[in-house]
């Protein structure tokens, strides 16, 4: 076979595959394994049986939109829905500044193609969204971490991060930020900071990219639907490109999501959607829609949350009973996930093929770490098990973690 | 509002939006306007019956991958329905060198991402698909055209370009076709040119983009088979990258198709498309591959050729009735286009408002030339009108001729 390096782009040879899918992968193909590693939502609280019965009427009604190519930004009845639903959470935006995309990782995607030439710096909050990460590494940006604190992104932090990059003369686009319930961390940024980051925003000059898919996702016991009101909310001079999906509330399987930005920054997102597939597959576009104007969405939010905040308990009961000593985390208000730190001598990716052989798999923390940190963190998704099973998978985590730390403690042999 | 060009990246200060695109919104506004824009299918062929049990069986099946997150590369079970379908088209390749891609538009752009450095050369036929040439501009690439004879492109003026551009020091990375029934001239690539491109890119030391969306809907009465056989058939050597679709066959609205290629290839392509989109839509996937397994799509074939065979055959027999003796054509053996040479002194772009005027479009010739030639041609679509809207349509467009070439004649006011 002819050897095929000399025929790829410089973003190729550089480009990576995703840990969390890697692991995603791994985890199916093993027997009794317990998976916190991917953030699946869980199966069992899709809407399956209005799916159902909506597929089969749009596909009875023979409408040829159902199946036919259709206008890049979306379809429009779904446009304005979410238009709607944006209202909900105090963004005012028309349906030029909506855009439905293929998954918020197209829309991430596209915000890279946009705003970024390669050597760009990005600003990422340490730790981020790998899938993000990724992707606008793939467009050859450099992803520049900026330090959190317990109520989200350090303001200081920030600001000393901008200086020393544009003193380094490198060239700053943008902020990356998940406020609600942020992948890795479950953290919630608080609404103080949220009204200093759009402050920030225009006293350097910055756009922010704000990324939104957990926030209705809130857990009543902690948290309300105030805490998450979305930056974009106050965003008067247009600095926020807010991306937020269907995914997480009525199934990931249709990749259907959502960017709200000013009218200039849709159309250059179109342009490269445009290019990139068309459109958003239309039935998907379709279901969803339709589950919107049924009520199902909005009807099932309060369950859901109960949902994975029942999830969340067990994990966190389980892991204070059996690791409470040994490992910390911040406690999550929404959303999928709990970020754990192991005792200092621990490293989550050293850990993992132990953890592996016990049956449980999680994402070692350091893959979120665009500082090569991170090194004593693991994030657990709750999502997707049972409460049995995550009952099972900590006690199988907390032997791990036991087992590890008592081979570090034996003397070494040879 | 804020400035945002500041912002943009290079290939976003210059990317631009299908000029086929903005003519099918444009064409839907208007009642009662026959198009013979856009490519799209007859929704009066798809299987919509079919689709609605399918989707309802997966939908009650509960069955969580119908919804769920899955592999980047594609429901495995339909990828190995795609090496069937290879098979079957004589191409030999293994699940690993096959990728699901989100319509074949994602696909092109999956490519110019793995091959495409700003600035390199992509070579593709004059005329040559407006998708092809959009996504790869928007990588940053130079599109530099090779004529086309009636039987396909021009293997001498293809070795002439690619000596010229290397000469100019400018990196030349593949060549793009579409052997079966281009879009936009509806041409068919002669089987001995098929095997000469082979022996030319190995000689070159290129790659080749085959692209083949048509290929199943060859015309009965003056194509077999045979004749679609792609050029990634006889590529021993791994030299081509083959893209194929059922946008055309089963329907665009899914946004389903696949990708064959030698497996560095499909890695690199594979980890675009993680940061680009995760996944292909896993319902509209399942979907597919059921059509697939039912025996759908095979048995439906034979009932589409002769479906827009006749279509084609109201076209040409009423271009032939009515304008015969002042534009030309080449026969489409299959596919939905048929490509019209004007009167010399017409222009297809400048005729367009007045055709717009009678309610009848099409997309100018010159959108297909990267050169800025084919001023006097029109790429006309017969797929999706019905028989008696063609030659409606038709009569439209000769009327259109026949006042712009009077007009032409007519002294000019002033």
């Amino acid at each position: 076979m002819i050897n095929y390096d000399h025929f790829f782009s410089t973003a190729a040879l550089k480009s990576r595959g995703s840990a969390i899918r890697k692991m995603g992968v791994m985890a199916v193909r093993v027997p009794d394994m317990i998976s916190f590693a991917p953030g699946y939502p869980d199966p069992a609280v899709y809407a399956w049986e209005e799916f159902r019965d909506i597929a089969s009427q749009l596909l009875t009604s023979r409408e040829s939109s159902v199946l036919q190519y259709g206008p890049t930004r979306g379809y429009r009845p779904l446009v304005e829905a979410c238009v709607e639903i944006l209202a909900g959470r105090g963004i005012t935006a028309g349906a030029d500044q909506v855009m439905i995309s293929t998954g918020s990782q197209q829309g991430i995607d596209l915000v890279g193609r946009t705003l970024l030439d390669p050597g760009d710096v990005v600003l990422v909050e340490l730790p981020a969204y790998t899938g993000a990460i990724s992707a606008w590494r793939n467009a050859g940006a450099s992803l520049v971490g900026v330090r959190q604190q317990a109520d989200g992104i350090d303001l200081e932090d920030l600001d000393r991060v901008v200086t020393r990059e544009r003193a380094a003369g490198r060239s700053v686009r943008f902020l990356y930020v998940v406020p609600n319930f942020q992948n890795p961390t479950g953290l919630l940024l608080s609404l103080d900071k949220r009204k200093a980051l759009l402050e920030w925003a225009a006293r350097v000059d910055l756009l922010i990219v704000e990324d939104d898919p957990y926030g209705a996702l809130y857990f009543d016991d902690t948290a309300t639907a105030a805490d998450t009101r979305p930056i974009k909310a106050d965003d008067d001079e247009g600095r926020v490109i807010y991306l937020s999906s269907f995914s997480k509330t009525l199934a990931p399987g249709f990749r259907v999501a959502w960017i709200a930005a000013p009218e200039p920054v849709i159309e250059k997102l179109d342009s490269f959607k445009q290019t990139q597939d068309l459109m958003t597959p239309a039935l998907d576009q379709h279901v969803i829609y339709e589950a919107h104007r049924r009520g199902v969405l909005e009807g099932r939010l309060p369950a859901l949350r109960t949902f994975y905040q029942d999830k969340r308990t067990v994990m966190q009961t389980e892991l204070r009973a059996q690791l409470g000593d040994l490992v910390s985390w911040p406690e999550p208000k929404g959303g999928f996930f709990l970020w754990v730190t192991l005792p200092a001598q621990l490293g989550g990716e050293e850990m993992l093929p132990r953890a592996i052989e016990q049956k449980v798999i999680y994402v070692a923390g350091s893959a979120f770490f665009v500082d090569g940190s991170g090194d004593n963190t693991i994030r657990l998704s709750f999502s997707l098990p049972s409460p049995a099973r995550i009952a099972e998978g900590v006690s199988r985590l907390a032997k791990v973690v036991h087992e590890e730390l008592a081979r570090q403690k034996a003397p070494t042999a040879g």
